[in-house]
């Protein structure tokens, strides 16, 4: 490394602060594409309704690209509540896991353009997965250069954890995406499917 | 709870740190409507004068949501005062509460668009009313898994104060969609006056 | 104060991080006006020189704003210096104030369009002054509450340095504003000599 | 320095605060230009593999700015890893280089418009020059005014790799700009290896 890179990097808070920063305008822009249809043709509250009703895909495809923005922004939350220092490199993983972000919502909305195509399958999976190995990159990274707080066995849980929860992730993504080759539609509605149960784990029970 | 929940999501900072930036910029987005009309018509200051207070609606609107907008946010403050500590689900919950800001402009767009309509007052009511709920919501749970910082009398003269601002509030939202049963327009009267009301409790004496 | 009020708005780094966000995102929202011209008449080095010559207005509007916009965060972030703790009511001047500073584009955009006449030197000039009072208020109503962390001498010199500066700018302000009457140019042109001046006081000697 | 800028600018976290606010929206901004095409003309896989090659000039140019932005928010973030206090001045510089960021994309898009001329070429390395130009007087300035927390050897050589930086970065942008007088897509070409050089440093070996 460097002499420039070994005195670069080490200002942990600032890597939480823009992150939580592209996250905030990644999920409020989600929002932008909610247009409100002009009222030339409405006259009755069931005109009203049917145009409420037609906005319903986009309102539908916004919630679950929000929901998978919380997702990966609470996987990097997690990691870094046991991350105490960084160093350059640490930065630009998490650079680019911010890159990898920032093009979702062009992947999101390249998928629903193309809803019927193995390509744009492909590419939002590729998204997916992307995130997911980044996310990996940096627990691996930041364990291996003695850059996280804990040690002995509750590092061991935690690894094992984080582990585990990206290869299942990554794993089920990918089963999903290969449904693309009987239909396209059962691939989106299973990806769909894997992501609300990660969010909506929030009904399960949780230990006092 | 399975494993990878019960060692995420303990980093409150970040949900406080992402809930201002999403909140920031839900504020400054409303003001991007206010477009400045081209001067090929005005002559005269008169004329610009009429021209300014053709876009008066649009001024008022954007002063109400950005006072509706200060209310939630400065509830979320409020709570996370007392809470020291998050889990998994707190971040969640935490992140519907964002969901339902971001979505805010469209039903306040909505509303400004079928203004006369039982329809759109509902979906509006409805926004403020998952607001309120989620809001209880944190707290009950934050309370319920002892996140929180104060106990004993402090706890419940603040439990019993949000509870209550959070009922109260909620019954007059409802009464007052009730009323586009009568008129349109003495409903959202009446929800305006009510969020001007908290707002500006502002005047109001402070105990030294 | 009602009782809810009473236990609220004590989050005062909540404060300062919505601020930063409004800021960051007005400081950068005014360059999304800079818009590259499409090439089709442009054949020589020379022909793109006057192609960019003509944006020189809005370049020299966009680093004009951005010093303003500049000199309030500056002004914000000293007073949070010395204050130490908030309450709901510090909550909503704030709040306020970031109401203020988001219609700023509004009324600098309006100013640019309708440059000649003086109802728009007006609305700007109001703007000015509703940020300086809001700034003055925060001030009194922080003090006046003892939210503030210094006392003796070195609060009575704070004081009367930040009082004097806002009296000091809204006088020049009025006084450059009230030059409309005469030439709306020359009105415009003290505001734009005003702001540098507050800003450029970089130059100036630091004492050691 | 006259007596209000003597009591002003204290609050160094707060220009951490707006600077990771202006990043986070230059990088997510970049990524609006990703539009996704409508899709009457693609029938098969591979009119959509075509679609997609279309965009990726587009999809280069994004990844580009965003490794470019990367290199200076660590840059910046670096120094601030070293400087403990902060005055006015500080605050101003740090408001100009921000000022230059928030024009990068305008430069880039200048750049990406009139590719083959060398005045767009010029201004691209205007704006980088003034970002480094700034950094240095940046790290100048806080040593200059012990605003720093470190001294000795540790002080002398964070300040050599730092200077040496950025020099060696202005020297390399200035040669690869030069080249436009011989080949604009030569001199291009340079400027994007020179930034990628930076960044990709990432793969180079760790010092344990």
């Amino acid at each position: 490394m460097n002499k420039y890179n070994s005195i670069s990097g080490f200002r942990l808070q600032r890597i939480e602060a823009i992150s939580d920063g592209v996250f905030a305008i990644a999920l409020t822009f989600l929002a932008l594409d909610l247009k409100v249809p002009v009222n030339t043709l409405v006259h009755t509250e069931t005109d009203l309704l049917h145009t409420f009703l037609n906005l319903a895909p986009k309102l539908l495809t916004y919630f679950l690209s929000f929901i998978t923005m919380g997702i990966y922004w609470l996987a990097q939350s997690t990691q870094f509540h046991y991350i105490e220092k960084s160093d350059r490199n640490l930065n630009w993983i998490n650079l680019f896991f911010l890159l990898a972000i920032s093009i979702m919502p062009f992947t999101t909305a390249f998928l629903s353009e193309y809803i019927h195509f193995k390509f744009s399958i492909f590419l939002y999976w590729l998204n997916l997965s992307l995130l997911g190995q980044i996310l990996g990159l940096n627990w691996y990274y930041a364990r291996k250069h003695t850059l996280i707080a804990i040690e002995g066995d509750e590092e061991k849980t935690v690894t094992k954890n984080i582990k585990a929860r990206i290869i299942e992730s990554q794993t089920l993504y990918t089963i999903a995406a290969l449904f693309c080759f009987i239909n396209a539609y059962i691939s989106i509605g299973l990806l769909v499917l894997i992501q609300l149960n990660y969010a909506l784990a929030l009904l399960s029970k949780r230990k006092r």
